[in-house]
């Protein structure tokens, strides 16, 4: 079976949501132990975990794991971030030692760190925190050509499906995407702009410390590729492999996989959002099953948020990536599952 | 020594927080593995935690707790809450059985709940959650005369402080505000127009379900009120004796005391933020242990907040109360901490 026909199959496995659960649970929260509505969007978030599994009371998250797909990125060549490319590799390495940001958000909120490298330019450390799937030593530069071939595309969607399954199997009820890749909000933005049909301008910021003019050079650059690629949103493997990073591909099979297994899958940030819009050209059913954990501040974010009419749990001013943000949120949806199962009815009252 | 004395004194021993800690907090941010201010406001409020610590990194908090200070109020009598006034005493049945949203949500996220009857005015169970201060049977009726003595507000102050000093006395770190009381939406109007100047139509809100009618009785009487006792923001015990609650007077005294004791202060909704102005009047540099939880819908909450310079963490469009809304933020201020502790500097990178 060619690896595009493996996405098709995975895709068709996922189930719309369970609308009638979700009308459960907030019949539910109208019979509970306060007034009604007065937990706003932490009850709306409990019908859609019901809806996600398919069962009200919905369960309660356990054990959530952050994937943090990596990559390296051939347009960094052209001078659209400050932070030199080997950054990448040397931050798989922090990850393992567990001394980066999303290792101690993790830690904070109990979520496993998974690393998947699925596209490093350089030599990453062996440990037993990284899953060795690279496609390639980083993409091409998609302002010169294709970032990749629809195969090795392909081959990364089903990287990302396949730790996230792996991760399900070994107990993991809630998945949170991560991403690390120097230069990837150029990726993200071309993304966005091929996704949503948004201008260029609205979809690039300055990433991870992008000034002014570096900012305008890669607003140019994006513009250029869109219209050199002309990538047709209707091919989702198509457009990932012209614009993409490896890292968006696989965290779109992080998200077709959680979603195959009935499973909430938390986004992130600008590359996550990109890639939810990839796994939603694959599945329209797909946004379902997302929540959107925060609100970056790459303007890319919103422009793809909205796009896929998902807002934001919180609002924090972060930008950093790697699932920081997501995992922030965690406990916001574990309290939603456990209101529903443990608050009296106010029938009880007396 | 009288009561109102013991309250100068404990408003005497709390010092400023220490900005030089923020400081070097912040500099030690712009030197950790991430682009510099990537993480926003967790970021800022990591600078905070420090200051409230008067060192860098701070303590990352390890065991919250959130009191729920319960009273009811003489006002419910002109009809301006749907809810009878025996839910107040109900409801400390519901939090003894864990069965209710802030028990839901303590356990979310690792905070005990201490329940303090500092003026219910029926019957409660005895169980080993519930403090027995009651202060009064329910408040007078502000809208005929003062709500209490000043020697009763004065006693409910210090009834929140002393539960706060023992909470953390056995191990408590970080300290929630929370609280019950039906009609106490009233008293908080009352409180929030009277320290902040606002009017009585910016502060008052639906409460717990008051319809468009109801609202407009309401904010009729919370304009009488303030006319009638023409409370001096100057004289914060004055003022909570005339229009407050004796469950809003009782938060006062947990801020003032987290604040002695340089911890954080996570407040919850429009009565928490009532009771901030009212511990801030006391004390000036009492707002700097303060973190705003989240936003509530009630309108006097963002008033109150404002007038203190703070920021809520979340939007969720909650207004339950109870310390829900400042129990899902806990984590943000745990990750918040642990960032600080645990990151690789930058330099480490090679």
């Amino acid at each position: 079976m060619s690896l595009e026909q493996q996405i098709t199959d995975l895709a068709a496995g996922i189930v719309p949501v369970d609308e009638a659960a979700a009308a459960q649970a907030r019949r539910r929260h109208d019979g509970l132990v306060k007034p009604p509505g007065s937990l706003g969007r932490v009850e709306q978030l409990g019908a859609q975990l019901a809806a996600i599994a398919g069962r009200c009371p919905p369960p309660v998250p356990a054990e959530p794991a952050v994937v943090v797909a990596v990559g390296d990125h051939g347009v960094h060549a052209q001078g659209i971030t400050p932070w030199p490319q080997e950054i990448t590799a040397a931050m798989v390495g922090v990850f393992c030692e567990g001394r980066a940001a999303v290792n101690a958000i993790a830690a904070t909120v109990g979520a496993r760190v998974a690393v998947l490298d699925v596209g490093v330019a350089g030599e990453v450390a062996r440990h037993p925190r990284v899953r060795r799937s690279r496609v390639r030593d980083g993409t091409a530069d998609l302002s010169q050509g294709p970032a990749m071939t629809r195969a090795q595309a392909a081959r990364a969607v089903l990287a990302g499906a396949g730790l996230a399954e792996e991760l399900v199997s070994s107990g993991v009820d809630l998945l949170v995407t991560g991403e690390m890749g120097i230069a990837n909000t150029t990726a993200a933005a071309c993304l966005i702009a091929a996704f949503t049909g948004a201008s260029p301008a609205a979809v690039t910021g300055p990433g991870a410390g992008a000034g002014a003019e570096m900012l305008a050079r890669k607003t140019a650059l994006v513009t250029a590729a869109l219209a050199r690629h002309a990538p047709d949103p209707a091919d989702p493997i198509g457009v990932l492999a012209a614009v993409g990073g490896l890292e968006h591909a696989a965290l779109a099979g992080v998200i077709l996989s959680g979603a195959a297994d009935r499973l909430p899958v938390v986004l992130d940030g600008v590359s996550a959002a990109a890639s939810a819009l990839a796994a939603t050209a694959l599945c329209p059913p797909a946004p379902g099953y997302l929540v959107a954990g925060h609100l970056s501040t790459e303007p890319g974010a919103s422009v793809a948020l909205d796009h896929l009419n998902l807002r934001p749990l919180l609002d924090l001013g972060l930008r950093l990536g790697e699932g920081t943000g997501a995992l922030l949120a965690i406990p916001i949806l574990t309290a939603a599952a456990r209101l529903l199962t443990d608050m009296a009815p106010i029938a009880d009252l007396r």
